[in-house]
């Protein structure tokens, strides 16, 4: 059976670190451009995507609303119900791909977890997810490495930058600029971003409005 | 034979844009603790490490000195005696592991690169280095893998977020803080460096001075 992908997406004014750079219409379209291409890599290793939205999408994929965004409580509710190995995987990973999401899912131990930028946890796979419990926000990486210990879980660290890049600020553009092929990319070259080299260091500059 | 692992490093007022938190002293005590960790990680591969110094430094390790801070000519006019094969590592890299550098020596392309961020290069594996040429600075990664192709040389990107990561800003600390586990690290947390979560949000701050 394939595992389910939950991918936690927040539809609604998302990204508000970007504003500095993008409108809210704007970052609403480049924040589903992100989440199109992570359903786009974890259905290319044969995951089901399940979107756990804050708000109902037009999709055709399947996906759970939650009024409360609360992810833990969310995920947590779930994960009884689990049957089989499951994926979580942030909506904001637009590198992700086939060779990275297939590093996590060839792990020989009970989970996989990818760190994100500053301590968070950008990716988990537990093949016994039932014996889990998340507990997302501030350095989660960390507590979660705990957790699966206490649980008697052994587990590894998949060491990928394409899936620890989680895209919050402006800085975080170049990233995609350079290492992007997919759809929020694509999305960001049409509202006329480019990279800028000034003093030597790389950023990225809007060239049009 | 045993790769010779070249690692640009400057010794004197390094790490400017750590000044924030560290005086000049403990950047050069710092910038050295990194060193050494890098030094460690490419001699459990089994490379020889070269450190390319702008200054004469106490060490046992083989040292080239150039008063002349220029890193691509420095390297380029290496190259053409250069035999076998070669890696080139950044100093500031103390996330560097035996398995993330294992994955960049097992390539089977001509090249190996590890971008960093922002653009930059962190590491590079040339199986012939005199068909090469560096162009670092600036988004080197882009150039370095335009200058494989354009010299027929097939590159891979290894996907790594330890080798990814330079310590460059206060910000950068915090993944040392988590996921470090040599000389660099210890040597933080001796200054009184902690983890701090405002706000969900994760930093570091010192607690002593």
């Amino acid at each position: 059976m394939c595992p389910h992908a939950f991918i936690p997406y927040k539809p609604v004014n998302p990204k508000t670190r970007l504003s500095c750079v993008l409108c809210q219409e704007e970052r609403e379209s480049f924040a589903r451009a992100m989440l199109e291409d992570v359903i786009s890599a974890v259905k290319e290793v044969n995951c089901s995507p399940v979107v756990i939205s804050t708000e109902l999408i037009d999709s055709e994929d399947v996906q759970i609303t939650v009024k409360d965004a609360d992810l833990n409580q969310t995920l947590n509710s779930l994960m009884p119900e689990a049957s089989g190995k499951i994926l979580i995987i942030m909506a904001d990973l637009p590198l992700a791909d086939a060779a990275s999401l297939k590093r996590v899912l060839a792990t020989e131990k009970d989970m996989a977890i990818v760190p994100g930028r500053g301590g968070g946890t950008n990716v988990i796979y537990l093949k016994e997810p039932q014996r889990f419990h998340f507990d997302y926000y501030g350095t989660s990486f960390l507590k979660h490495v705990k957790i699966a210990g206490d649980a008697g879980l052994s587990s590894e660290v998949i060491d990928s930058f394409r899936l620890h890049t989680d895209i919050d600020e402006k800085e975080d553009l170049v990233e995609l600029l350079i290492h992007g092929t997919g759809k929020s990319r694509a999305y960001l070259e049409e509202l006329g971003f480019v990279l800028s080299v000034e003093k030597g260091r790389v950023g990225v500059e809007r060239k049009r409005q």
